[in-house]
């Protein structure tokens, strides 16, 4: 007897082939229709030979989300993006780690060549020649969500992080703040290098100098607390003739030279939160605080945390539609996207 | 002229074919010796035809993690573990979202019959026959990290919650406090039961009565900050007799009935925290706060939370193992683990 075709499993259900590929495909479908369709596998004994038949189709229906940490909550935000729109589209999104070094991001980019995914969307944390070259050979098409040079050729969408500092060091000057200290990630990544160039600029069109600037590790809350340690002592060293000036008012003596800070992401901000309050220092009464991405926590730490938000939704949403675009036609003009930022207000400026 | 092979790339590249499988398969490997791969490969004109050759060796190098939501760190703790242990066996992690129906959960499950990983661990927030039936026909090895009946015979590694509970329960009791009320989640999924029941046992245990009880919606931090309303409501109404009788102590008539709450999962107790903040409430000056999962954000909120480590690091990377177990030796006896709690005290009790 010759295996039960999976024409065969559609008529027996009394569903479309495509409603049975759906449900095989794991993808959404009511459950009525699950219903049908497996009781007819079951009857028929229909085996789905899988890889064979996507070799067949050219379809996995299965796209991949590359970030490089996901436990960063403005990755969260992104995924959430993504996953809404792709799943709509019939997708499902698979999310995976590279990690913050370019060798494991072009392992990833070549990796694809295993077939598994249908496309990628990769918000690479470094980017090198190496990376682009991957991306451009990848056998499966590739949005980048991040910053990469035009002439790579390749559906990107980035953020503008030069405008979101703006917004950031605008607010703080509309709040009286004027002596404004930056910690920021490392400074050769892409988001680091842009948040300080952004940073810089600012400053310079307020004719304000930064106090302190410290460069953190990584971009998570433990790095956030180092450096946060080390904005604090910087903060003290380079106003010493300050603190000494203010010793007769007393307890003011403590505060830093600071009154505000930017920190390039919200959880580098909420690890120097808590070494604000560990230090004495009140948020926002001694230290205005701007995170950077307005993700979950910035709602969630307390005080909640005013921050930058630089439409990593948006991003992630954009990403995914130039994505399906992509795959419908392999030969449309490459497109350069540029989400817009916005100030999310909230208690800790 | 014939194709060539990765046996000749490996020769050209004077690297082992297993090297150029690790490289092509885009997994960790040294830049030195994916550059050499790569040059080889280049040379050659070697194309690996993934889709076949996954037909071939019947491997994808592939391992997916399906939890209900990728937002709630108490799954980034699982996933980092999860991740750590199969990349040091050679193996990509990726991660996919069943959100919180059962439907999904065996749409995924089912879905693995596409062939795109090699092996499946699901955190499955409810569980039914027909998931665990999914489970037994699934065409690839599946490691539940949560509770199936043992007749399911399926691998699992679970969390102690009601030993969990207790724990919470008598450090809350050491340091005084007697009225205990619980922000739980949704009591129809299988941490909430669990959980219910816990507590329950937990406060028999010590001869106390529940203050207050009340159900989110959902594990997320929306849902507890609308459970923390509900729940600060609640303990308004259940003590009318007490509150007159302190009203001559003036403030603290604001009290609320307990003195003590433990949330079903952090994102709860962190939403209930702003809630209690907005009350005028000192955590843990008036009410005392234990979370549960000891996720990252316990650690980030503030104050920082008192939180049941339920084990996720060690549940995942349990299953991580049990899954490559099985995926070594299909007919091995199904194992059931059962990971104790421990609790991490910080400054909210």
């Amino acid at each position: 007897m010759s295996r039960p075709t999976i024409a065969a499993v559609a008529r027996a259900a009394g569903v479309s082939v495509a409603s049975v590929s759906r449900v095989l495909n794991g993808l959404p479908a009511t459950e009525e229709m699950a219903e049908r369709v497996r009781r007819a596998v079951d009857e028929l004994g229909y085996v789905p030979d899988a890889r064979a038949r996507s070799l067949k189709v050219g379809r996995t229906f299965q796209l991949t989300l590359a970030v490089a940490d996901v436990g960063n909550p403005v990755y969260v935000t992104m995924m959430r993006a993504v996953e809404e729109v792709v799943s709509a589209a019939g997708y499902r999104l698979v999310v995976t780690t590279t990690g913050p070094e370019i060798v494991d991001e072009v392992a990833l980019v070549r990796g694809m060549a295993r077939g598994y995914a249908d496309g990628l969307v990769i918000s690479p944390l470094r980017v090198d020649d190496d990376l682009i070259k991957s991306i451009q050979e990848c056998d499966v098409p590739v949005v980048v969500a991040g910053n990469v040079p035009a002439k790579a050729g390749v559906d990107t969408v980035r953020a503008n992080s030069p405008k979101g500092m703006a917004l950031a060091v605008e607010h703080l000057v509309s709040r009286g703040r004027r002596r404004i200290a930056f910690l920021n990630g490392p400074a050769d990544t892409v988001p680091g290098e842009a948040r300080a160039k952004g940073f810089a600029d600012a400053l310079r069109a307020h004719k304000l100098q930064a106090v302190a600037q410290v460069e953190a590790e990584d971009f998570t809350f433990a790095a956030g607390r180092e450096g946060g340690r080390a904005l604090l002592e910087l903060g003290r060293g380079t106003v010493a003739h300050e603190v000494a000036a203010r010793a007769d008012r007393g307890a003011a003596a403590a505060r830093p030279a600071f009154d505000a800070v930017i920190a390039a992401n919200d959880l580098l901000a909420v690890g120097l939160m808590h070494e604000l309050a560990a230090a004495g220092l009140d948020v926002p009464g001694d230290v205005a605080l701007v995170g950077m991405d307005d993700s979950e926590l910035a709602e969630q730490c307390f005080p909640p945390l005013t921050s930058v938000n630089l439409g990593s939704a948006e991003r992630g949403r954009r990403a995914a539609e130039l994505l399906l675009a992509r795959i419908e036609d392999g030969e449309r003009s490459p497109k350069r996207i540029i989400v817009h930022p916005s100030l999310s207000v909230r208690r800790s400026t």
